[in-house]
């Protein structure tokens, strides 16, 4: 691997180039980016060696697409028309059925591998970028009988050599479940969040009052609006569902306290306590 | 500060405990509790120096009450009834109206102070109590005027000592911001939890899938059903009208997808993402 292009030089893109440069110092990382000021960071900060253009991509040995997945979709037949026969090209979005289904009669089809790694942080640019972010991380690869095997070969080498953990899934199950255990939780944060600015925005001094808790819970409101709204846009109807069905509890929880049956209240609680063990799987 | 009693051995009281013990060396921490286990374990961890019963509170210069805030409210009067005019009493519930309510004729109301101390874990038990848990949390204390004079000085001299800031706020208040910036979120993170286990409990596999961002969100749906059942039932007025105003708030989110009016989708999460500079306060 000589020549690496990371196309989308923020936290994810970033990251994934401070590791492979790590692994293999002899590489040259090029990174493409519209936003001229974060490649001109990126630089700065040695996430990536140099900056390059479509025209390079002829050259390239692995291409990792990461930007925003509205942005991601009409970028990937483009970057397909460039890379040579050797070129492994990888997408890293949150949402996997448009995208396999853009590119599904391209010529280069099979240069393309379908990737969702289960890593990021609420933060976002070039400076957000981590060594190690993606060791011990799930790596969720779609339809991967549409890849070259060659070339499945040399990204799988390279997820391992990172230390994640694959998981294979077909797109359509990925958008299913990804809406509840990720989409879900965010759209939650920027509600909570939402509704608790509005109440207390004449005073301040009420986010005193706040702990640890809340911080955790509206954590992921934080995240970049660029990035999440085409992520709802693509996944919009598993979205919904999750949100009537959200929503739906909440009422139902609200309801028993109105009928102050706090019994009943106690017992949802009590039946999802054991998240807890769910949760320790992660991470 | 020599007799020092710790009603409810758990994670609040068993830290409250821990801080003390450093400060006051000489001290003896005694401990009651209903569950005779926790007591042994209190004692085994060195949470507690020993056991204890009411009849023995006529000798305490400080006793906490950190239970449930429905038994809470039961046990402060007695707590009362048993102190002498030189003991402080301060309980660390999460709802304040009610137990203020519930004293405020007693003959030893000036014995007591109403404290909030805004820390702790999704954890419980004593085997939970960590040493400096309130080192720069916040402590709210509520109607402070109705404590005598010398006992306030007493409580605020080891509040500080422990190094937390007192934030004065009257009951109702705190009752009402308190449902938006704790008590919604763990009924969010519960139901939330609740949401993704009822559609994914045959699937258990899709927990992989699951990164941090979805544990940050449902981290608080580990916290335990007897603490928080009675805290949604004291304050059920304030928290129906953060759980009618959170509902809301995610209705439109949907009604805007709905609509394909991404743009506006855009615009409820950029407007939120100011919570950043917020949650920087916190901590």
């Amino acid at each position: 691997m000589k020549n690496i292009f990371i196309i989308g030089v923020g936290l994810i893109g970033g990251s994934f180039a401070l590791d492979i440069k790590k692994l293999h110092p002899e590489s040259t990382i090029y990174g493409i980016d519209k936003n001229e000021a974060h490649l001109t960071e990126a630089i700065a900060l040695n996430v990536i060696d140099k900056a390059a253009e479509f025209e390079d991509l002829e050259k390239a040995d692995l291409v990792i697409l990461s930007i925003p997945v509205d942005a991601a979709i009409n970028v990937l037949p483009k970057v397909l028309d460039h890379v040579s026969d050797n070129a492994i090209v990888f997408d890293v979005g949150s949402t996997k059925e448009d995208i396999c289904d853009k590119v599904k009669n391209h010529a280069n089809r099979r240069n393309y591998l379908a990737v969702h790694p289960i890593a990021g942080t609420e933060h976002s640019g070039p400076k957000a970028a981590l060594n190690g972010l993606y060791k011990n991380k799930t790596n969720i690869i779609c339809e991967v009988e549409e890849t070259a095997f060659k070339l499945q070969e040399k990204a799988l080498k390279l997820f391992s050599d990172l230390g994640m953990r694959i998981r294979y899934m077909n797109p359509k199950a990925h958008d299913k479940h990804i809406a509840y255990v990720s989409h879900l939780s965010h759209i939650s944060a920027f509600m909570l969040g939402k509704t608790v600015i509005d109440k207390e925005k004449n005073e301040r001094d009420i986010f005193d009052m706040a702990g640890s808790g809340f911080e955790s819970t509206v954590r992921l409101a934080k995240s970049s609006p660029a990035m999440w709204t085409p992520i709802f846009q693509q996944n919009k109807t598993n979205v919904i569902e999750t949100l009537d069905e959200f929503i739906s509890n909440l009422n139902h929880f609200k309801k028993l306290m109105e009928e102050d049956n706090f019994e009943a209240v106690y017992e949802e609680m009590e039946s999802t306590n054991y998240i807890k063990d769910i949760l320790n799987g992660i991470q």
